[in-house]
């Protein structure tokens, strides 16, 4: 038998103890790891900097190293995360719905973990040590794939990781760091369908593609969040103003970043000159329809690609629609599923922007910037789903687990065939 | 552009205003679909007779020409389960949870439509009807695509249902029926990334190992039922072998039925040689571990293949366990995660077992038979997954829904980076 299978053979096995752990031993192991985590901080950033310095003889620079370079405070970041995690309610266990039928049976719906995830992601290694956490709180075992870049970050924060989990009598397999980081290895992995239960990619649109092109095990996906702003005929204009630019300015490298405003046009004369006007000075730059451009001195012509694009960038598609239907329209031809928000003031308009998208989260009169696991209420989170199944938008602890099926009876048979 | 990714391109339009109907609407249409059905049952039935003259001609006789047959009241019992349909509790637009988070936002999660699911069966015409009612009445729009020796059975049905959706103003794309059945076309439907939300197969392994190996979208299987009955140590008799007889002897062929019998050491000498004799009698064939057989006579050496076998046939495998764990060992080994049943007074011992096992549906002091959509308080049932993802176990109206949130404030902005 080759590696990858052997290695998730082992991780299945090793996470059927640690389905078996209850919650008080699930949060010591959480905290065994921040704290072995915080004690080889000296070996994790010596892997760190030789990773970053054959990142740098590759001439690699800018955002790239940024997400790939510890400190001594992020490793600390990384095992507080940790903390926070074990403070989470345990999903494991929950019963969601309890019904006794006429037979007398009693039916509960009993929150189990999924398994086996597969997490494959690109250069933060920090991703190593979150995903490990929620997988495992979630009772589940986790296959880690992390990029070449950071391999011995990543190799140097799992030993920490395991050592945790041997002093807590886990099998460390239940944490395997995938070290053969060729194709044909990940393609492996991601065809193990007798064994893996999830694959989870996180990284660039090219990542995610490869995944879900090799994947014959059930993959979540997060593609891009094309973002909307609607700014209703009713909207109240600084309330409007403020979701724009903290949704567009804040930080637009990110997914739940504004990428395109849509305006009433009974409104957009006077809202839309004194936005593009503040949006300018935070030098952002606009790309409008022909009536958009009208109105605003500076905009250059939006083209079609424009009104799909995740810009992750200083830049925002600006369009002048007739009502809401016309906002609609827009958002299901161009949106990605990923968040949208409306400005307005009418509640009936609200309830029809919200009834109209399924989009997987849907704002009124709160900024973009909210869609995200921590935000939600969800704690931690391990990413942000764009397909509807199984979880759509923020993924935590509880997105790790399913419900079944525990019947209890006196002896209940049905006797007749049917 | 082709006609498979057309016909699914006005699906996807067409499930838009299906999402947008609310419960009394859809409940109207499974009522106008009802009546239509039953006002065409001469046309489906002389389609029917032509689709079992095509088959006969082939040689084909047996379960499956009894599987494709229609007559009057087969096509009255389909209208009557649209009926069933009607009156399920609407999964769309429930809230599942709210919350208000300290900066003012409410947070609710709310069930929207999956969208576009694309049902994948055999010869029974009667999944055309049972398939699209549910995913109607959950807000989707579904493509079916039947097999082809009930092509004219299914093509008359559809055309008696699309007959309601027009009289309802519903675009008839919402349903629509495949009748190029190439494999070619199948693995088109199957790789509609952008269009089909859900794929679900319904029949043999051989049609699901199909569909899960080209399929691109996802997919919920429906694997094998290889069902286990653990009598342990503490089980009444008389409960366990009503168990064991309900399970086994009244309906073997579908996947709820007992495939494997488990009993603890301590009681086999008095277990074992009765249930025997009372399974010999109504014709079940026994095939048993070494122990076992030295116990009853007339009973065959079981193979390691008779363990994972899913019989659908009057024949059990048998085999004496030393105690629980080495129960939840042989079914971590050999089972198919769909239904297992402990018979025990001891509540201990019921809970080790429940907790143990990740099966879809397990059960404690009743019939394995019972593992049913209809049974289980879903209504109708579109399928029992055996994968644990989405959803796990018999599949209602809610498991064709997703959960989304939709947040509600007053103008709150994150501001900060971070």
């Amino acid at each position: 038998m080759n590696t990858i299978r052997a290695l998730a053979l082992a991780c299945r096995d090793a996470a059927r103890s640690v389905a078996a752990l209850d919650t008080a031993a699930k949060r010591r192991l959480l905290l065994a790891m921040a704290c072995a985590l915080e004690s080889r901080t000296d070996a994790v950033l010596e892997a760190n900097a030789e990773d970053m310095r054959l990142v740098m003889e590759k001439g690699i620079h800018g955002a790239m190293l940024d997400r790939l370079k510890l400190d001594v405070s992020r490793v600390q970041a990384i095992a507080d995360a940790l903390r926070e995690v074990a403070e989470l309610s345990d999903p494991v266990g929950v019963v969601t719905r309890r019904e006794s039928r006429q037979n007398g049976l009693s039916i509960e719906r009993v929150r189990v973990p999924l398994g086996v995830i597969a997490m494959i992601y690109e250069a933060r290694p920090n991703v190593t040590a979150d995903a490990a956490a929620l997988c495992l709180f979630a009772g589940n075992g986790v296959i880690l794939r992390g990029g070449s870049e950071a391999l011995r970050s990543n190799l140097a924060i799992a030993a920490a990781l395991q050592a945790a989990l041997q002093a807590n009598d886990v099998p460390t397999a239940a944490l395997t760091l995938i070290d053969d980081l060729s194709r044909e290895a990940m393609i492996e992995l991601l065809q193990l369908t007798d064994i893996v239960d999830l694959a989870i990619p996180r990284g660039g649109e090219g990542l995610i593609r490869f995944v879900a092109e090799h994947a014959r095990v059930p993959v979540i996906k997060h593609y891009k969040g094309v973002c909307h702003l609607y700014v209703d005929r009713a909207a109240d204009s600084t309330l409007a103003l403020n979701l724009l630019i903290d949704g567009k300015t804040t930080r637009p490298g990110v997914c739940n970043a504004l990428e395109t405003l849509l305006v009433h046009a009974d409104i957009a004369d006077r809202f839309l000159p004194m936005a593009a006007a503040a949006l300018q000075e935070l030098r952002v730059e606009l790309r409008g329809c022909a009536r958009s451009c009208q109105l605003v001195s500076g905009m250059q012509a939006a083209t079609d690609d424009d009104y799909a694009a995740e810009f992750l960038d200083l830049i925002l598609a600006v369009r002048i629609v007739d009502d809401l239907d016309d906002a609609i329209a827009h958002i299901q031809r161009y949106g990605s599923d990923h968040t949208e928000v409306i400005a307005t003031a009418d509640e009936t308009v609200a309830g029809r922007f919200v009834h109209a998208l399924r989009s997987a989260v849907v704002m009124v009169n709160a900024s973009s910037r909210f869609s995200d696991g921590g935000q939600l209420g969800l704690g931690a989170e391990i990413g942000i789903s764009t397909t509807r199944l199984h979880a759509y938008g923020p993924m935590g602890a509880e997105s790790l687990t399913i419900e079944r099926f525990v019947v209890r009876g006196t002896g209940q048979v049905r006797h007749l065939p049917g």
